[in-house]
């Protein structure tokens, strides 16, 4: 019974020898080593190169290394077998760190006193917001949605939650579906977005959903947190609404093409903040104990948990 | 009875408004009003002119606008009335938002990102710490210590405090006087200061002090953010030990002369990233209402929340 790690752009070998370790009584294979097709029961994928999954007559599930499975979804080859993306408490805590490190940087201007340090100015008008001020409106209220929500409200922030269908939480003001998105946007002063790429999704993130945003308030304007997919996003929208005051900053994690293109004009827009895709990062040791544990739970007749929903593509 | 706002660099006249609306039955007047001494019950400051409080015969207590009465206690002709320090819920909940946001800076690197950002460089080695694996120690552990713990806790942060006189928190390992300080320092990674300035505190954050933080660990060395009091510090010794290596990186809102020189060599240093005593915004609104309360209450037999200690600074 054989493990393969299907995986481009990252290195294969430490996540081998993490499932090594976890899964003593299994061969792990990289697309590199030789092995049997009939013998691989599970695979373990990260962008895995097209057609790469086929002919494993015997596979029984397919595990993503990410939160996002996206671009699994878009190989017509990809098997018709139990599709499951990864749900990591680390994984999670991380894309916390993020949403909250950003919203706390936007609220106390870090990027402005930075500016002022390197002008040796001391000036501060004392406008400054506080946090209770301050509405944050999460986009996507999955596991990861709900863990930005709380540790937002325990700062101070006011959270409001959408979600594609009806959510109930006390300690947030939730909308749903299309018909619960105005409302929704017009209370936002920051804007998470956490939302999967989906036919749905794909695009959303547009200069007439950015002027439906609440305009004005005490930020100086609506500003865009987005650690999603870049697909989610029109880059050449964010340009224009910041350019006519719609939104006044964005934070950018991901985007259409990534590496972003080293000419793109994002990169040097002064109420852009860039990080390369790192918001939540995987780590080996954490995700590979996480499906290791669901292998050996589903072999033992249990539930795999985080079944993808290929109808709604996440 | 009469209410002396008694402050300078700020402008006074928010206050005096302020005041007025929440005591209408008393004279609220600033130093440039004409006044009658004798008249004067109670007086708010910030930094008044050194004697400007004397010659009040009738003063029954005295309010600082700051957390911090180093400066009000410097002055040799300040009365011997009861003083109060503010303790107000909105002060205590920004400084937390600085404390939270400067350390998730400093763990998810966002200045690196910013300077990659600039050169149009997407790079990550993936070496980000999470914030479970970095100790923050947090020294000074009054109402904001006790307040910052609580919400770093909540991003995920172990959080160990530090304070003059013993003090117990189930959720914190706690340490206390110069007996607990070696072991406190030995496990900190990120060391908040919030220290008033006292006798017992002037000069502590020292390049003494900063070698005997954890040396080493998960982010390259001990980082430094200090949001108490200028005094605490040796401005030097934070340079000299970011030299040695002994101190990794540093935020500081506090400086031992406000404003920071111009020329001063810290503006301009990559590792130091500085705000101008910011950290903790007063806002007129919170902390008159604060104000205006427990001057009720006192009149009504009440006892004032807050006061001095004078024989320990705080």
């Amino acid at each position: 019974m054989t493990l393969l790690v299907a995986i481009s752009g990252w290195d294969p070998q430490p996540w081998q020898e993490q499932f090594a370790a976890l899964l003593p009584d299994r061969k792990i294979v990289t697309l590199d080593d030789p092995f049997d097709r009939r013998e691989v029961h599970y695979a373990v994928c990260w962008k895995p190169p097209a057609g790469s999954l086929a002919h494993l007559p015997n596979l029984a599930a397919l595990f993503s290394l990410g939160a996002g499975v996206d671009a699994l979804l878009a190989d017509p080859r990809l098997p018709d077998v139990p599709l499951v993306r990864i749900i990591d408490a680390n994984l999670t805590a991380r894309m916390s760190e993020y949403v909250v490190l950003h919203c706390l940087a936007h609220l106390r201007q870090y990027r402005r006193y930075l500016d002022q340090q390197q002008k040796g100015l001391w000036q501060d008008d004392r406008s400054q917001p506080a946090a209770h001020e301050i509405s944050v409106g999460v986009m996507g209220f999955g596991v990861m949605g709900q863990d930005a929500a709380r540790k937002l409200s325990a700062i101070g922030f006011p959270v409001r939650g959408w979600s594609r269908t009806p959510k109930d939480f006390e300690d947030y003001e939730m909308f749903s579906g299309p018909e619960g998105l105005e409302l929704f946007l017009a209370r936002t002063d920051i804007l998470v977005s956490l939302l999967p790429l989906t036919p749905d999704t794909a695009g959303l993130l547009n200069h007439s959903l950015f002027s439906r945003l609440k305009q004005g308030g005490k930020l100086g304007g609506p500003v865009l947190i987005h650690a999603g997919r870049g697909g989610v996003q029109v880059e050449a929208d964010i340009l224009a609404a910041l350019e006519d005051d719609v939104l006044k900053a964005a934070t950018l994690d991901v985007f259409s093409a990534e590496p972003l293109d080293p000419d793109s004009p994002l990169w040097k827009h002064p109420s852009l903040t860039l990080t390369p895709h790192n918001a939540a990062i995987s780590t080996p040791a954490s995700i590979a104990h996480n499906i290791a544990a669901q292998i050996r739970s589903f072999e033992a007749g249990g539930l795999l948990q985080g079944l993808v929903d290929r109808s709604v593509g996440y």
